[in-house]
């Protein structure tokens, strides 16, 4: 990559003109206007140029979603190729288009098998929001227009339209947005880390059964007939990076079965390879109805979104079309044939490179770096992780698990150190984790830097705790 | 454009792997499992070209967007650079790029002069979404969380999502879905053509002071203490092509500005040039607090929307983000910079072309067209347009306006015929009323076969309605 790339940008400019024109998403406004922005404007694998010229290694894949890294020729290409071609159409009236009927027959191939058809938007929150709209209309046709609540988990991440955004669980995504809505429902996320020890419950199958139960009295509470769905990610990943602890899906698959509840698959994050298998969902144990993608189905190329729609489900659209009705659901960009292209290229390449199979065997030592580089912090309480995301969790004592307070925002302040030492990692919102989520092709060299990274972030910053007297 | 394109393709083949995996938006399953899928596989201008060869004349730009026409080399090769520079980045947390950064300050060059800051998302859908958040957002910050309704009006189209379907007043929308929420509210839209002589509105202007009123009387029952906004497209679109009458948003404007209710100009159709305007809110005498964008923005090239945030909205978010807190809404593909490319060559083109004069110069000989080809047709009630926008009104009676049986499906069936004919027209939903929207730059001679084409289709369904003895 061109070391002198920044200079071709003159940073101030941009920055200036950002702070007065771009509204940016999940950002303190007045930090940026104060603070300006940080403007990136090259990548190739799993590095990234700043406006300044600064390099950085993305330990983050941008937002967990750019898997097979940046500057992949191949999609770019696909993408030029296409949009010379036939840039957009629509899909509505039975309407089609070659990259979007080509992606839909291999998706159907990779996905477990009980997956019947593909739906197509543009974002995660889309996909969520389609669910909700999808297990109503299937309830409607049923004949159970009041089985329609829908049960989250507290600090779930599902997105951020106003049904998606009330499934989510994170306090942040609801507080002064007038949400969740009372369709919305949350029980307890699994987190073996805190949550377990104060239920006392001693194993991974003790703690399973426990929360299991709980999703039980909660339906039961409210009435299995006013519930409609369960969503969960396989693996949390805003809300902790949280793995399901053994036999979590299986006990909770139980009590759907019993009362009727379809279950929804969030495999935003997961979907494509990133815990080493295509979906995590059948791994896990799941048995979902409505499986949930976005993100790694183009490596964040181009917006696009995926729902698949098992047969329990499409059997009833199906028989419920037969009066002629419209199904009156999608979007303008419903099956954009150019983000189809940019798919079908990216899942081209996760297959010929055997990047899923590689995810899965190098992530024992992807995690082994970590526990060795910061293992034995001070304020490492805790590593997790799932193929190639991880989750650290900062405490203040590892011994009594006791937190730092708030204030200290010390997830955000991690990531800020990180930056500074070259390398991009996330802070949960409401939480203390760090997330790390690199692109499938991070090389081993660069899994050292990270880690070194991180380690010296955290020492950073452990440092000025100390002065601090917080810790 | 090549006449034989379409034989690279296996027609059938396509068609069968579609019918089986892809499930499409907005679409009736059975008739599409029945009859299968016309496979579009090329474009350039306003042709496109189907898998079997058949080349047709795109008079509603795909879905209202293709303005600048298909095949233009100059945004797909934007799309391609930017994509192996930075194919990707998020913009969360002040982390910006160029493309975006650019864009925001073209957009607000553009656009009403208070417009302070821009919004990103992929959709109509979450554009409007957006906006619902941020009115419920900007009224929790100013100590009234219980101003929170959204009035909308009947037969608008805002969205699938369940917000965005909710502030949607189709019927087909709504129906079995479990939407609209309680928090939208619906008038009536302005109809010149049916509902003003039912209530005895004899001038524009009686109509518009009569919908005023109906508004009016809505919050005033619902407590203006409970409206947060109202929501309109200048033009409405999809629920029948409906140029407001004269006076109608001062009028409208009038009564917001008394019950402190913030004005929302759905532009999605109507931004980037459609009317003869960058933006046809201030030319409808709008004065918006949030303007949506979408489709326009990048002739549909790639899936991007804009959001435009005026300064009553903005300094509130700014005054309350002095906390430090996160304005924790914003979508993982929020100012993609390969979708900012593409909107950025897009409008280069639009400027350069001058193609927003444009379409108001030829706006005149679009109408004559087919106020010529059609306007003497049986079933042809109405013709009404706006720039290069129009509706085409079906009906049994051209004096007594009587309508079609709704089984006659009559839209869809011109549109079908208008098919075989070579011409794209759409057929709007729950409605007798065909819709045109032809890119900016189609020529002279195509709108002379576009009007041909249409007058065959509707010539040929009056045939039929006589030879079933419905007309
Ligand atoms: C599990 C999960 N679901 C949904 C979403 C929402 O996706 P988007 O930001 O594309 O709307 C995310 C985004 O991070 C996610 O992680
Ligand atoms: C006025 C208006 N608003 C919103 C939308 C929704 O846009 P999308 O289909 O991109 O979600 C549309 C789509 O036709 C529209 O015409």
């Amino acid at each position: 990559m061109n070391e002198h790339v920044g200079q071709e940008f003159d940073n101030a400019a941009l920055v200036s003109s950002d702070r007065g024109s771009f509204f940016h998403p999940f950002t303190a406004i007045a930090d940026q206007q104060a603070n300006g922005a940080l403007v990136m404007v090259e990548a190739k694998g799993s590095r990234i140029i700043d406006a300044s010229g600064k390099e950085f290694i993305d330990a983050a894949a941008g937002l967990w979603c750019v898997n097979v890294g940046y500057g992949r020729r191949e999609i770019s290409d696909a993408i030029a190729a296409q949009s010379q071609k036939l840039p957009y159409f629509h899909s509505f009236n039975g309407i089609s288009n070659e990259p979007s009927i080509r992606l839909s027959e291999k998706l159907l191939s990779l996905a477990p098998k009980s997956m019947r058809r593909v739906f197509y938007g543009s974002s995660g929150s889309d996909a969520n929001d389609t669910a909700v709209k999808m297990l109503w209309y299937y309830n409607i046709c049923r004949g159970k227009p009041e089985k329609r609540k829908i049960i989250s988990r507290d600090y779930a991440y599902h997105g951020v339209s106003v049904a998606s955004g009330s499934l989510s669980g994170i306090p942040m995504v609801h507080q002064n947005f007038g949400i969740p809505l009372d369709f919305a429902r949350h029980v307890s996320r699994p987190d073996l880390y805190r949550d377990a020890p104060l239920r006392q419950c001693h194993t991974e199958e003790a703690y399973s059964a426990y929360l299991a139960n709980e999703l039980d009295q909660m339906i039961r509470a409210e009435g299995a007939d006013t519930v409609a769905g369960f969503v969960a990610e396989p693996v949390m990943g805003t809300g902790g990076v949280l793995p399901p602890p053994r036999g979590y899906f299986q006990e909770i698959q139980k009590v759907l079965n019993l009362y009727d509840v379809r279950l929804v698959a969030d495999e935003v994050i997961t979907g494509y390879g990133r815990t080493g298998t295509w979906f995590a969902s059948e791994a896990c144990g799941m048995k979902p109805d409505l499986i949930l993608t976005a993100k790694g189905l183009t490596s964040g190329y181009l917006p696009l979104s995926a729902v698949f729609v098992g047969d329990q489900i499409w059997s009833v659209f199906e028989e419920a079309s037969k009066d002629g009705r419209v199904f009156a659901h999608g979007f303008t960009y419903s099956g954009h044939p150019t983000c189809a292209a940019a798919a079908l290229a990216n899942l081209e390449i996760i297959e010929r490179e055997g990047l899923v199979e590689h995810v899965a065997a190098i992530a024992g030592d992807f995690r082994a770096a970590f526990d060795a580089a910061i293992g034995g912090c001070a304020i490492v309480g805790e590593i997790r992780s799932a193929g190639l995301m991880m989750g650290v969790e900062l405490v203040a004592d590892r011994d009594t698990k006791a937190k730092l307070p708030a204030t200290a925002k010390i997830a955000g302040r991690v990531a800020t150190a990180a930056r500074r030492h070259g390398v991009l990692v996330r802070g949960l919102p409401n939480s203390d984790i760090i997330a790390l989520s690199p692109p499938f092709i991070v090389t081993e060299e660069e899994i050292a830097l990270i880690a070194t990274g991180l380690r010296n972030a955290i020492e950073d910053v452990t440092q000025e705790l100390r002065s601090e007297g917080l810790i």
